[in-house]
């Protein structure tokens, strides 16, 4: 079943020309290697201490094409794609402003070649608070770019880091929306022996929840309440927990949490994909946060990550999981806001071209 | 708001009088300590390097006299509770076969002596496996016991160790119900800072998804398909994220997990308590495993845990939940099903008395 609308897909990488160029040069990872003919990045901690065959992954023109995007695009009503730079970006250079504005720029020259296609979300030389700050307003000024991507560690202290201030001020200053996304896994030494699943099934969702309850804990949103962030993979598992969270925090009488707030109200104003694999997933977190606040994603071309000679085709799984989510939870005439109608609005994508 | 019917609460722990003289005796974690003129126990890791007057937690009576058991289950119309004993349990001692049997033996006696208002879930002597499948024989028959809690960890190597199929093998012979339970927390390390509410928010459920996922991708629901085994806290997080680990097991060209079926399906022969503070928790959980794999639970008198001088009430999240979910999802009808008709029959209570 593919989607029965022009959807908007929120969550779809690409790893940019001067990306790869960058990995293929280094010698640790993340890196990029040749092996039996073939690219595979090597992305995932601990990926080089694998001596199997199966190490990384194998890379092709999928992840930076964009005629090979727009064609997995076309195959699954896709009219929009807001592309993102994939993990995990630049978190492991100190001194990245140069690059970070040289990628940002790339991305904003091949979504302004597609027509109308494809959009963009930067990266930031995160390691480098003022001038992830400055990279905010460079990203403003790009016509096609909506805002910026990063990971859970920030400048090296998790994203309630006090020095990462003046990067929310920056985006909320210039409207641009903030993806927080998982890299590192959290959990990953309970969660060894079965390959990359259990990694990227809970090590993955485990991160994101963990950094996103940071950021609420340390009163992120307090202080830029305007601060627009959408968080990965159906906002890991902090739904799930959020009455949770509440009752520890009020629980806990000497908590060291001061906030204006229930934590839990700040996840529903936050963003969300609808990267949930299943109804149920996306029904619950419809009727927590509201539909308004979830956005159409696959994200390809990651997904599944280590079939060889196979069509990675994650769609297979989203856009029936949002039909039935929605049909189940509001009736049909959701189903366009979360295919596209919230993208349009909350990013400003132009679906006439 | 009470309960509106007379409750089975399947998730309540008690701290059995001879396992708290083992605590008074002991000088590192878990620990009693006298301060203040007060017992505090101190369980979590790294509680005792904490040198705050927070440390532990206060702990009188209600963790072990059963009067004041039942006087909280009278004010909330709870009828009868499945007690366990409390983390973190004999995971500290290699040698607990003989205290084992004698505190299951207390259990026994307490519940005997309680009117029909108390039966119970033993303790293992889980570091050794085959003391605990020994144990398991001794609890089926003790008539107030219905089998036995367990945390995470296993004879250490988690519970997906081989070891520990003779244990599975005999809760399946007796028809013994396993409660598996956090203790140590996970990913804990990206937790730190905000108190203990992120561990036991976050880091406990994480603890226990990552254990049951260990359990059934290494294919112990397929070796002892009638093993039955209850997950606390709503199931951790694994019902949000069902799909998502099928779909990355399925992915996954060299995973080396070989089941019989699907991942997620094992989900749906586990049990769950309703332990999950929101409604729109529980109705997830009820769409994905049915209703009547839930059973209602407190967690008394554990939450929440630090308030000091203040009622430990934690009915007030779960029944208006319970409640709430009941109503959303499948009507009224089913509410009591829940509250106490799938106890009665997976665990076998009798409320007539």
């Amino acid at each position: 079943m593919s989607a029965p609308l022009a959807a908007i897909d929120v969550h779809s990488h690409v790893y940019p020309g001067r990306y790869m160029s960058l990995l293929r040069a280094r010698d640790t990872v993340p890196r990029i290697v040749a092996r039996g003919g073939q690219d595979r990045m090597l992305i995932l901690p601990g990926e080089d201490a694998d001596s199997s065959t199966s190490v990384g992954r194998p890379i092709g023109s999928e992840y930076w094409d964009p005629a090979r995007k727009i064609a997995f695009m076309d195959r699954h009503a896709i009219a929009v794609s807001v592309i993102s730079p994939a993990n995990p970006w630049l978190d492991f250079l100190a001194d990245a402003g140069p690059v970070a504005t040289e990628i940002n720029e790339d991305m904003e020259t091949l979504c302004a070649a597609s027509g109308g296609r494809l959009y963009g979300l930067g990266l930031l030389p995160i390691r480098d608070p003022a001038a992830s700050a400055a990279e905010l307003g460079r990203i403003a000024g790009l016509p096609h770019l909506r805002g910026a991507v990063i990971g859970t560690t920030g400048a090296g202290k998790g994203l309630d880091d006090p020095a990462l201030d003046q990067v929310w001020a920056a985006a909320e200053r210039h409207g641009l929306m903030i993806f927080v996304h998982p890299h590192y896994g959290l959990g990953n030494e309970a969660l060894a022996g079965y390959g990359h699943a259990t990694l990227l099934a809970l090590g993955f969702p485990f991160e994101t929840t963990a950094a996103i309850t940071r950021l609420i804990l340390g009163g992120a949103f307090d202080r830029f309440p305007g601060l627009r962030m959408m968080v990965a993979h159906a906002g890991g598992v902090l739904p799930y927990l959020a009455a949770r969270l509440d009752a520890c925090v009020a629980g806990d009488a000497h908590s060291p949490v001061r906030l204006r707030h229930e934590p839990s109200s700040y996840l529903r104003g936050l963003y969300f994909d609808a990267i949930g694999y299943q109804a149920a997933t996306l029904a619950m977190l419809m009727s927590l946060v509201g539909v308004e606040r979830i956005m159409f994603g696959t994200d390809h071309p990651f997904f599944p990550p280590h079939v060889e000679n196979a069509e990675l085709d994650s769609t297979e799984w989203h856009s029936p999981a949002v039909h039935r989510a929605v049909l189940r939870e509001l009736g049909p005439q959701a189903e366009i806001a979360i295919l596209n109608g919230n993208a349009k609005a909350i990013l400003c994508i132009d679906l006439s071209t």
